[in-house]
């Protein structure tokens, strides 16, 4: 079912539940400390137009809860606001996933559209139930309440990103390069750039709350946003400062590994180096001349096996000492 | 033939053709109900200099529209407005071609120039002409549906482009180098500099008309074209993530070639050393020195072999523990 | 000669030519529809004091335009504005040459001031005098006329810049390397550079005379200006998507080039590590041990040679299936 | 214990300390010469909501200040303002640990909460109490001398930084490459970017404390801020300027090895080419042709020695002119 | 001495000399047409203090002015404003050197402190008495002047940068690697940065400077600081300029660094891989078999030759030919 709730609260207390077509008749007479929360998830067409009815939403914002495929934002439509967020989810093999929630707050009415990875609302819905005093301020309580759940549930995941992160580090730092470290690096700049792609806009969704003038946000509410808009600041520098971290570790990965590489070649070039010298030299008498002289004198032999082999330990001293091995 | 149609509406209804020398006549007494849309495909000059004198457009403008070669723009000239937007198509072979439309909009007329790479705007008529609730706005509906109209035409060749980029990836993933690689990813950053060239002034052209005071610009419509808006943010932010996707894309196919290429090199290196040892020591014995007992050993000569078999063996196990091989 | 032309204009006409001294007794009764425009080609200091005491110039831009060597700008004093514009030429061998265009306009007259490279502004003066319609609105169309044919200049440079960048494109991915090709794109890199250093101060000059409130600045000749400005950001924008461009293609290059040469590298290490065996197994049998039976059977030769060859055969083929070769 | 301190001033000068219950009853008759000075450390979630209950602080400040996880920031709630600030200490081996500290400064108070890496505000005490004309102002005196304090701390971090900088610099350019020096230049960059985190926010808080019209803060003491605001701007420009020339280094660091390890390898290159001519020379005549007429003739060992020398030595000779060897 | 002069001027006029003590004396009477130029060089405290008594100075300006270690910076303590600028001076061996001088500037006064690295202002004092005219318009001409004479100091030391960029482009593409050029461009690249720290923050100081609303600032010099505007941002794009081209110099530096020295490893590879062919040929007949009829037949070894002669130099052209070599 895609009806999840549809609760009547008054001055602050939970009043009890209502049917959708009840609505306009509960409101009716009080709009002011009153209001109705509505929770659907994934709803039919049917059901959004019947509550596009009920409050009179506008048709381009039903549209958008509707085919869910929207950045964050927020708009307003005469008295009422829009307000679209994403969600997001880590599962356990790492890949991300992102929801939409669309909320439309009005004059004695919040209704809230989940779509695709998301939790439920419940817990918001007890917190708000817990806090009476808050509550009585309304709608715009309700929203900055989903607001701030959606934004904390994206702590835990910037902290996963952040190990993710680190993992990488000691890996490069390790020394052992693997094809997958370049992969991996890859995987997270892009999961990075979605979940910018879906904070982000929240920033200025935060700031123009915490000064909007209209009848649907209490004033009193704004130090709230401000809270949230801090948080979507501290994640979007996190998110930031991780992708330029990734930027070093990628350098920093390319550089060690293209290093570590080269200065294998350079150490089997030097070994070869240093085995061609007696190769030629051995080559000098395996020539097959008349007149070789050497070859008749019985010390030469050993005489230049030692010498062949001074040279070798030479060559190899002084091409470790420069560094050439 | 170059116009395509010239149509009278009225009350949000189609009321008929009527001819381009005939429109002033029409219009004469009233142009709050009703209005002219004029489409014409690559007009001759003579064209519109006709629909100038009609309509009183800006010799700038009408120049503009005719030379066809403007960047996104809007402009306005006393109480009518002057639109260029870009359309985008992508040939089967991926070849990208771009075309422009210049939309004059006035108090009882819209005027639509097509150039180069685009679909006819019969669609659109058809969309406006079955919603009549909305066309009652004016020429400033028909704006809002031409500009959804090739705004939306835009998604699908994001979305092929982000195909293309994935396929990169699996090639650059998938280990096998190909030259053309990298000419692909050079003509996909071309293709994406192009696109965001076309896309990023409507950003400015939309956010405008979402508040202008303009009697053309019917304070209903606004909505409208913020949800247009929208639409341009949420390409521009594909195209942004896409081009940074690229460079990451293409700093691990950089990255992946020269390191497998290196791999190569040093493990060709390392099998030239392991072969280099056996040579000299062979080397060796080949000489002709006459005082060389172990020559006349019978056993030497397998001892020998079986030493330098083990020499080998040894260094492979330890290059290959190392990682030299 | 440093004066080219001082000619005097009426209701859109053209009067005719005056002396620099007679200017003020000239104007003296009607500087509204009446106005004086001057031509200078790198003057004389005193000429520029003269022309400075007949229209009463600031100090500071009289200095300005002997010395020559600013960069784009608007200054207002008092009544009067001053604009410095740049002129860009392309020279056969492909080198820029800037110049200067120093415009004193003011009520009654237009100073305009050439130094360097530069072409002369007859044909300016040419379709000024053509459209008398628009001569009509004054000093500020001149304005308009010389900003219009400096900036229309740079639009054959720039497709100049583009057909070099299509050349290196096609050097890049044709896969010839030349040495000359990084210095190429060097060398286009500087010259982007300068031009962009040209052009982009112009947009906010332009942006400027559109929202002038002065008494210079005819309002009517404002979307003249809107003109201008397009184009400058036109340039701008092309010379931006250049240099991202370019930046590309100086990435390609260095990739290409380097897996190119590390490709043969690879290629000629494959061949070493082949011809190395058959040169240690000859060895083996280069060796004078007596007791070599081997060496006594006559087949052995032959089927050594058979071997070796199979040997190698066998590695070459699997060299070029791993890719080693 | 987490209280440190809760003292009186009253017209500049300490009057004595007072029980955190008395403080209303203290400042009951004035709060516009006296004001209380409270200095928590870490403290107990109780005694935050004492002082809460004491001065009316706002909720949602109180958390922060308990939760202690905050970037910087300025915030008003009423007539009080809300300050958060980022303390650094660098450990002796370099390790930087960060700290914060929460400011509540309003009409007759001044709460500051340490949490954290950071050094007793003992001193801020004693320089405030030692400048009675300046302390005369108030709270918001006494905040500037936190905000000072704390930002004079990170002058010495910055300059460790610079030296670490400038080790790296002689490491890298003094020619020996170290596997940690990579290392060193990605952890410089993570303590930077950690940095620059905790000051720039802070560039403009101190902007906004400079231009605040409240009652809390004195406007005598704008100039104050302003300075702290120019030493904040000082440092972040310092960090910019470090984060810039360490990607330099890591360019320069990765250029000088790369090319230091092709350059060996090269010549290794060389050796091995040069002794390759005489191993094959020496082959020839280690053939077993019968009728090879060079090997009876007695002086050809000799002259074919002294010509593969020469060989050799003009090999060597033109690689070291071309810059081969 | 740290005063350097104390001259009172009146009128436009150089009145005389006057001691320090008598300032306020001398200036009692008439703030208006008369002024005081005080020059002073590192001053000790005590002076300082004595100024600031004189004049009413603020503490924190003073203490800047004593401290010595601001960036370029314009505050405004009441009626009088206090300007930082740097001074730059190269050496004869390059190196960069920095100094400071603090303008206060108040009714009747201006007070200039050298500090470091400067020219003396001598000629400033000269120019300023040259042109009565302008040094009638009081302390704000002088402040112009000042500046001015600062800023055109950088000009020669851009140029100086300059010329050492295009002498390292000529190294560069010169074709000669030299481990001193990434040195030098690191150098380059640190000084560029320090000029931009000195240079940029004067754009912001020139430009409120031309719009401040002041009595100290003459209305009629505004002109004159637009002008010092001018010339700081020339200077400062200069520097963008020059850091840009940096950028692209090193990237070519190293991209042909690399590829000549690939080029070299390739090419002796390449004659490597020629040399192994005939040694191994040789190899084969090196052998000891009793069974190989060419070693008996006469004519083999010089076929023998030829032919190895033959494979070499096709190989040769074949490498040649396909850039292998």
């Amino acid at each position: 079912m895609s009806i999840v709730n549809c609760v009547e609260y008054g001055e602050g207390k939970r009043i009890g539940d209502v049917q959708l077509t009840d609505v306009s008749a509960v409101l009716a007479d009080d709009r002011q400390s009153r209001f109705v929360w509505i929770g659907l998830h994934e709803p039919t067409e049917e059901l959004l137009r019947q509550a596009q009815e009920e409050f009179g939403l506008h048709d381009l914002a039903v549209e958008d809860a509707h085919r869910a495929h929207q950045r964050p934002k927020l708009e307003e439509y005469g008295d009422a606001i829009f307000v679209v967020l994403r969600t997001a989810q880590r599962g356990p093999d790492g890949a991300m996933a992102f929801g939409e929630t669309h909320l439309f707050v009005g004059p004695g009415y919040v209704v809230s559209v989940r779509h695709g990875a998301s939790v439920p609302y419940t817990d918001v819905r007890a917190r708000c139930e817990s806090t009476p005093h808050l509550l009585k301020r309304g709608p715009s309580f309700v929203l900055y309440a989903l607001m701030d759940f959606v934004v904390d549930h994206y702590f835990p995941i910037v902290d996963e990103l952040e190990g993710d992160l680190e993992k990488l580090e000691e890996d490069i730092f390790g020394g052992n390069y693997r094809r997958e470290t370049t992969e991996r690096i890859y995987d997270l700049k892009r999961d990075l750039l979605a979940l910018k792609r879906a904070v982000s806009p929240l920033i200025d969704v935060c700031n123009r709350l915490t000064r909007f003038d209209s009848s649907v946000i209490d004033t009193e509410t704004r130090p709230y946003f401000r809270d949230v808009y801090d948080h979507v600041i501290r994640i979007n520098e996190t998110v930031d400062n991780l992708r330029e971290l990734l930027n070093g570790a990628l350098e920093a990965n390319l550089s060690l590994i293209s290093v570590s590489q080269n200065e294998i070649t350079k150490k089997l070039a030097g070994w070869a180096a240093i085995l061609a010298l007696p190769t030629m030299v051995f080559g000098i008498y395996g020539m097959n001349f008349d007149f070789m002289p050497e070859l008749r004198w019985w010390p030469a032999y050993p005489l230049l096996m030692a010498f062949t082999a001074t040279a070798c330990g030479i060559l190899h001293w002084r091409f470790k000492k420069t560094g050439w091995l």
